[in-house]
């Protein structure tokens, strides 16, 4: 493996040291205009020809039957839906506990404001296909937009040869309360939430992972209105760790980043040669035995691996990376959590691997990728909520305000918001 | 003028006596991409000649000094200066009032998780010129990036022919703890601040309003991994009345709208045809002492003048079309207050203008326009921030959750992301 290796490197070389592989994107715009105007066109006709030709099955119906799923959930083996519920448990707890109620502020006397919580009525999930089917990322997505109370949950993912989708998928979206689930899968699915059509209900929102097609696809529809969840990159950790640190607990973590795929990122900040020695040795060790082993080896030949002795520098550098997945496997991990400002999710000692977040602790794994943890959160309740600010001014009120905003009316010259106000005040 | 006008409307033909004007923003990519380009190319340089050739000034410097700002504080009519800090206090306590602490939760014994908010560590607000200097904007996005906590709070906006910023600007500024005031104006202010120059901090976050060059400039460069506010179109508000509001104030409110500008979007929904008969009597009468009337009649030839006598039917139409402003007045504001869904700011009652939003109450006047309500909130302290996850396993913890997810992990084949946690339950 030619792993990139630094020691101590000056502040002027961290973002040349950091930087990711740049995305290209604009190539596929016309690939992406192409299906939308389909679409929109022909809608679920569109969408049927797309399943013969991207997903090679001929599909009597998008929208999943009751049926289906019944036989999904009676079908998936016991103990993983287990393990799914002890997971939905967890992160209904977690997200539940996002829902914060504000006080009203009484901003001047007769001046009342407040903010309610109101959920994004229609929003759209997308939850991609292939072998390894995404359950968790059900779990991630329709948990929080069931508690913001969302009045439609769709959700898209494409079908199997046989026009199936997989039961676990199934199993999670009934649990969560998803209220449709669709068989419509790639830049189409994304085209058809933003757009509508006979079957697909047009949402405001859409959520999810995906490929290329369906990144670019969630870029490109935002034209329409829609929002969408964050800008997505690959997936990506940033494990610290020192010499009390199990180095092959830290091997297992960089490499359960690195099989997600060959443009996987992933960097160990170490406090000494020596750590960065005896995790190489176990991450030889432990590639070997992994089923993904191209993938990952393929992403860790793009690592990066720097010693940073000196712990200020090493939180500097750290926050100069903004990863998405931060795991703090040291001795003084609470001193070093302090210091983190750019990150979208923090997993604090030996015992805290990645992939409890990924699936089960509770918190959400849809994050911030691409540096993108400077500007964004994750996902969670807020995401599936506006907050809509009212207010209410009692004759009192306007009297004890009501000079103030004519005065900055009038300086800002515009004398219909100040006559509002004093209309208000001669009555 | 030519309003137009519906009695009971069918649902069937909501969506397009709502719509609204279509904005054209491609044609300003290539004009954006050249600016980009050379703001990027020539730093600094490129910002005076821009200074030179669009604001008409030959600027010494692009930062505003201290001794200016100092002049600006002591040089502003004490009245108005007063009233700035009234609506400072008020801004300030609502938006204090929305920083709100989570609790940790324990999702599983050992298993601890919680949100930390951060803040955004450099933002840049943009401000536009002019010979209305919009002060009122400073607060409002300064106040909540200062209650926030940002690192650095950079101010861009254009200086007038002699190269200075309008004093009232400059004190807001300073209330607001804003580190850094610059004269840079127009779509290469946000190239700049999404870039950086010599003078100017590149930010990881940009606000405020502007005109097409500022929007598109603020869309575009988001390819750079900067974030922004919302995306951006012309004002609007929403008045629902019935017989009991009173026609002027009614008619106050719709101006002080349309006075923003002739894109600007009306729409008055009314209980009764009296109503909007008695409104537009008064709309005539307080337009033709309006010193903006060009506008504002302009604004109003598009306005929609709606009447609805189904209560169910009218708030549905209103949550249709998702308005930045709705102002209730109706003698039962606070039954269908419950009912909206899809607004920006709610102003409740015969008594509270829309110009105590946009000035003095306290709530933000960064709100979504052009439908955006459905799915963004308006500007607020959460716009500052991040909410960074963070989790704590222990031992016992890893112990209850790891079996969990193992199998889920083995049924997503991520054979790493079990290996992560097989190694530690070994340990």
């Amino acid at each position: 493996m030619a792993l990139k290796q630094y020691t101590n490197p000056p502040q002027a070389l961290w973002d040349k040291i950091l930087t990711r592989p740049s995305i290209e994107r604009a190539s596929l715009d016309a690939v992406i205009a192409d299906v939308v105007a389909n679409v929109k066109s022909k809608g679920d006709k569109a969408l049927f020809e797309y399943a013969q030709k991207f997903d090679g099955v001929a599909l009597d119906n998008l929208a999943v039957s009751t049926a289906e799923i019944k036989a999904a959930s009676a079908g998936l083996n016991p103990n993983l839906a287990a393990a799914i519920k002890v997971a939905y448990n967890n992160i209904y707890a977690f997200h539940q506990n996002q829902v914060q109620a504000e006080a009203t502020v009484e901003t001047t006397p007769g001046v009342k404001c407040w903010r309610k919580n109101v959920a994004i009525d229609k929003v759209g999930l997308y939850i991609p296909g292939g072998t390894a089917p995404l359950f968790s990322t059900v779990l991630m997505l329709a948990i929080p937009a069931n508690i913001a109370g969302c009045g439609e949950i769709v959700l898209c993912t494409p079908p199997n040869k046989e026009g199936k989708v997989h039961p676990a998928i199934l199993f999670a979206a009934e649990l969560c309360g998803v209220s449709k689930v669709l068989k419509v899968g790639g830049s189409q699915a994304i085209a058809a939430m933003a757009l509508g059509t006979e079957s697909v209900p047009a949402v405001y929102k859409i959520f999810g992972p995906g490929n290329q097609y369906v990144t670019a696809a969630k870029q490109y529809v935002q034209q329409f209105g829609v929002a969408i969840d964050m800008p997505a990159g690959p997936s990506e950790v940033a494990v610290i760790a020192d010499d009390k640190a199990n180095p092959a607990f830290v091997a297992s973590d960089l490499l359960s980043q690195a099989e997600h795929g060959a443009d996987s990122q992933v960097v160990l900040f170490a406090t000494t040669q020596a750590v960065v020695d005896a995790v190489q040795t176990e991450v030889a060790l432990q590639l070997d035995a992994l089923p993904r082993k191209e993938f990952a080896a393929k992403a860790l030949e793009n690592s990066t691996y720097i010693v940073q002795e000196n712990s200020t520098d090493l939180m500097a550098m750290v926050n100069t990376y903004a990863p998405e997945h931060l795991i703090i496997n040291t001795e003084n991990y609470t001193a070093l959590a302090e210091q983190v400002i750019n990150a979208g999710s923090v997993f604090l000692g030996g015992y805290t691997p990645e992939s409890a977040g990924d699936y089960a602790s509770g918190t959400n794994h849809t994050l911030p990728t691409n540096g993108y943890a400077r500007n964004y959160s994750g996902v969670s309740y807020d995401s599936f909520i506006k907050k809509i600010t009212f207010q209410e001014i009692s004759k009192e009120g306007i009297k004890n305000l009501g000079p103030a905003i004519e005065l900055m009316a009038a300086a800002e010259e515009l004398q219909a918001h100040k006559n509002a106000v004093t209309l208000r005040l001669r009555d």
